[in-house]
């Protein structure tokens, strides 16, 4: 029986938050890779590319890996019922539930968190504990059947992480000699505490919006007033 | 006037080699990033993922950076007239021409890299001089207006290092950020070298149809006999 893992797909979702662990996950022997939306519409991510999905939050089968990519677009997935509901019914089975960058948000919104030691985008990390979860700065974090994942990029070694877990660490390497996963990044700085001052506050700046409006939909959500990101 | 920035989109191929680059990419500010394919219809890429072009060939602006992805794709791609007419057409008034993974492969068959220091994916590698090129194990190789990416996951360093070229470093250092690139795979098994021999074994056993193929068409193309991995 086929391994079925389903990747969130919806409007403004951050395309590289969902392409990259695709692209990890379509290696895992026996998986079956979806991208489920509330239709079969194609779905317009936060930069432009073009996603179509491949099943519906009402055909999708059970899954056993359930992932949630972030982007501007959670700020309207944390208040959709429909979305919310999808996942919060899978989550029930799923061996896995697991979410890449903001995609955290949404497991927070849906009431899966409380307790439970995640990460997200370094711009919202701080927003994690308005949902009971336990904010931890690692760039995977592992509690139980949940795995999170750091901002964007880290959905790569996120789903490295989890296809060791579902396959063993030699499949796992041979999917990362594959994709020639030997990072080496031009600059060193992917981080806040790494990043120049005036690089963050650029960075800051960018995300200023979205990260108002996403303050106010979680102190709707939670009645928990954050109104400073944690590197202002 | 915008910064035309144009990726080739083609059956098979490696969404990541694509998608990576296109996430840095929409960060350049003035920059338009287009799709580019034969026509408008949604292509498939190698793992399955869906990628709709947002222009064609006949109707894509002059680019000032062309980039072509690889994957498996790649090897029609290399006997593609059209194709080939379109890389060729761009690659005059680019003020560069560049290619992650494989798609280094285009540009050879193209005719574009004779004295061309480059790299390609490392099962690809061996195959650059038969294009006259010459091979250059690095993540990211600049040539005068050539810039070339090694395989899959090195387009983001690629990318990185092109943005700071197009606009500079402070700005591609702010785009690192926005994408939290502070890679931390979990295993060290990124490249031949430092992957296990079962590891690296296994890898090559996945290629291997995908080698020989090219291995034939690389030869009808320019005579040169290669018929052994550089790994093997």
């Amino acid at each position: 029986m086929p391994f079925q893992i389903g990747l969130l797909a919806f409007p403004g979702v951050q395309q590289l938050d969902l392409t990259a662990p695709y692209e990890v996950f379509v290696g895992v022997p026996g998986a079956e890779v979806h991208l489920v939306a509330a239709s079969l519409a194609p779905v317009r991510s936060a930069t432009g590319l073009i996603l179509t999905p491949t099943t519906t939050f009402a055909d999708c089968p059970a899954l056993d890996v359930l992932c949630v990519p972030g982007g501007v677009g959670v700020n309207a997935l944390m208040v959709d019922d429909t979305a919310l509901a999808f996942v919060r019914r899978q989550a029930e089975g799923a061996r896995y539930v697991t979410s890449v960058c903001t995609g955290a948000m949404v497991l927070g919104a849906a009431g899966l968190l409380h307790g439970v030691r995640a990460t997200t985008h370094w711009a919202a990390h701080d927003l994690l504990s308005a949902f009971g979860a336990i904010p931890v700065r690692e760039r995977v974090v592992r509690d139980g059947r949940f795995v999170t994942g750091g901002g964007v990029t880290a959905g790569l070694d996120f789903a490295l992480t989890l296809a060791a877990e579902l396959v063993g660490r030699e499949r796992a390497e041979a999917i990362q000699l594959g994709h020639e996963y030997a990072p080496a990044p031009p600059f060193d700085a992917g981080t806040p505490e790494t990043a120049s001052p005036a690089v963050l506050a650029a960075a800051r700046a960018r995300i200023a919006p979205s990260r108002a409006e996403r303050e106010r939909i979680v102190a709707a959500l939670t009645g928990v007033a954050v109104t400073r990101m944690e590197w202002e």
